[in-house]
């Protein structure tokens, strides 16, 4: 679906993507109404854009922003409205259905693209696009049926995970899957959607890379966070990391090939696997390719990317001057990308489900810095807020 | 008008005032609709606040706020339906009328309140308050007409200045007297309205004090910046400012007598001019009082007081944890304060007017955070955004 070379859109010709960098006054238009929409939207105006976000439902965002559209991703009246009120797209989530972006697309400039998005939505074309790029991953087979379950089964070793090819996230439309297993069992969870089988890897420590590739295909990157997740949905995420620097560099190159191939434009984020020894911060460690996949002598397995600002990235609206929501803003705007270097050490962790309901007392932290979202509603797990916790200054 | 001890009103008998802290997803309504409106309501929404802004004109809070209501002041029956709406009232600016204020106060808590409003409203009030409370201030006369204004001028010495009592702001309604300059014509200026004439104090640097007060009289505040004026505007703000740290004790005692004597809740900024001998850092320095009045020994004369968040702590957005925006809203909502450590040395700096259309080489520097307001209109003078460079860390 997705080869090395091949483009959905050729983006020289996309309307009006050959623009000088929009100015101040000009409209962001954002898909999505969550947290990252409502993050992206305060950038947004701290830069002196307007912004208008499209969402089939209210949300976060609608609360920061005065225009709004609130209406479905296939009403095309609606989607062509709000191309003409706006002067860029772009969107915060990677669910956002392909044809509303490709209808947008031929009438504004929409960053990252559709290309991005239909690699990202889809577990299979995202872990094809990576393995055609050379890139390490865990083995994988495409599963439609009971009986592909069962013949994937015999071609990796359990344990694997099962995973619905769209629409799962922080952990949702998984089944982690043991020798002797009940397939059948298994197979119903995925409801008949197409899914994914892929050998589950043993890793010492999850990382992220948070990219920044501005129009002009230049480059930056964050320092990459150590991550910790609890029941598949992040807990924390910690910088700097613990791994060595080579690690990281190795990191960053795998997003760089991930970004350019993409010809993306905005900020990406990459998580991946270390399958190296501990995390010790030498660079002896970690020479041991996985088991289950991989490259040999890269201690690193890439999980999945993300075309958008990820929340693994919040923290560096504290220990940057730059965070990645202005620079993903930068980035679609056609502006020179913002420094991404990290004056501080830091903690972030979200606030989930009922944890928000500890505001007074994380309120009272003397250096952390609280980020409620506004949701009306605490169900279990969601995201609800976060709190970055600044260190030592570097 | 405001003699110590004199409360335009009881804060225990203002509706709702004694509630515990406002928890997230509660209302904060915003009188006012500029850049710092923008920015409280910025701050607001970080927190899981919903923000309504109220004011006549629409402006760049409007732009990130779901809730507005666009209505005259005197509106009262927008300005009930409003104070339904909100939780807690606070103000951008302190041209409000005191009308509109008591009418909210009496349905909603209104913070920083109905006295710290006409106190700072009011040129007459203001230091007619300030000397009640035996702070150091210029030497000034009531002004009613041109008889009166002649007369002053006999009890002060020019060089002097002459200012509306109310409705100024950025310089604006002010005129230097020179000795031998004409009467009439400097009467004429002021265009009928009550006005006060200051002698003029010469001095050698002005400083600000940012001070928040919380509900429960505890305060803190930031470091003082070095300001720079043009033309009545402030240029720019430096921290850490350059004078005695004993000066900066002094100023701060003065804006902590003033936060209390008002009962004050939110964020206050007392404007300084520093009379003493060369900025040095040296405590050796200023302990010659001025000339024009202020109190011997002290080398400080307040010259006007802000009863909300201040164009000069626009810094602490990028060198503290907790910026003066969040800071005010904390207080307001009856939450702890956050602190007011800085971990940057950093200069802000106003762009006025066209200065905004440099936007795209300021975006290129690399320890530079640009704020762009959302004007529409760029004119001589207006502050259209903010640009905060951070320096060594401390």
């Amino acid at each position: 679906m997705s080869d090395r070379g091949e483009r959905l859109v050729d983006l020289s010709e996309v309307v009006g993507w050959q623009r000088p960098p929009l100015p101040p006054g000009s409209a962001i238009g954002i898909l999505g109404s969550g947290q990252l929409g409502r993050m992206l939207a305060q950038a947004a105006a701290r830069l002196g854009f307007n912004v208008h976000i499209y969402c089939p439902t209210s949300g976060p965002a609608f609360d920061v922003s005065r225009h709004t559209t609130k209406a479905a991703f296939d009403d095309r009246a609606a989607l062509t409205v709000f191309a003409e009120r706006v002067d860029v797209i772009t969107y915060e989530f990677e669910n956002v259905p392909v044809d509303a972006v490709r209808l947008l697309a031929g009438r504004k400039p929409v960053a990252p693209g559709l290309q991005a998005l239909s690699v990202a939505q889809d577990r299979l074309s995202e872990k094809t696009f990576l393995r055609d790029l050379g890139l390490p991953l865990a083995r994988f087979e495409s599963v439609d049926s009971e009986a592909a379950l069962a013949a994937a089964l015999q071609t990796l070793d359990a344990p694997c995970l099962l995973k619905t090819r769209r629409f799962g996230y922080d952990g949702k439309g998984q089944v982690a899957l043991q020798p002797g297993d009940d397939v059948a069992l298994a197979w119903q969870e995925m409801a008949g959607h197409p899914a994914v089988l892929e050998q589950r890897v043993s890793f010492a420590q999850e990382l992220s890379v948070l990219l920044v590739r501005g129009r002009d295909g230049g480059m930056a990157s964050y320092d990459c966070p150590t991550n910790t997740h609890q029941d598949g949905i992040l807990r924390s995420s910690v910088v700097p990391g613990d791994l060595p620097l080579s690690v990281y560099t190795q990191a960053v190159a795998m997003a760089e090939k991930v970004a350019t191939a993409l010809d993306y434009v905005g900020v990406l984020a990459v998580e991946l696997f270390y399958t190296g020894g501990e995390a010790n911060g030498s660079d002896a460690a970690g020479d041991a390719g996985p088991d289950a996949g991989g490259t040999p002598g890269v201690p690193l397995v890439i999980n999945e990317i993300a075309p958008r600002v990820h929340n693994s990235g919040h923290w560096t609206s504290e220990a940057c001057v730059v965070d990645q929501f202005e620079n993903h803003m930068r980035a679609i705007a056609g502006w020179p990308l913002g420094p991404c270097g990290r004056h501080s050490d830091c903690e972030m962790t979200n606030l989930l489900g009922d944890d928000v309901a500890g505001w007074l007392d994380l309120a009272r932290e003397s250096e952390g810095r609280l980020h409620i979202y506004g949701k009306r509603e605490a169900r279990d797990g969601r995201k609800m807020g976060h709190i970055t916790r600044l260190k030592q200054r570097t």
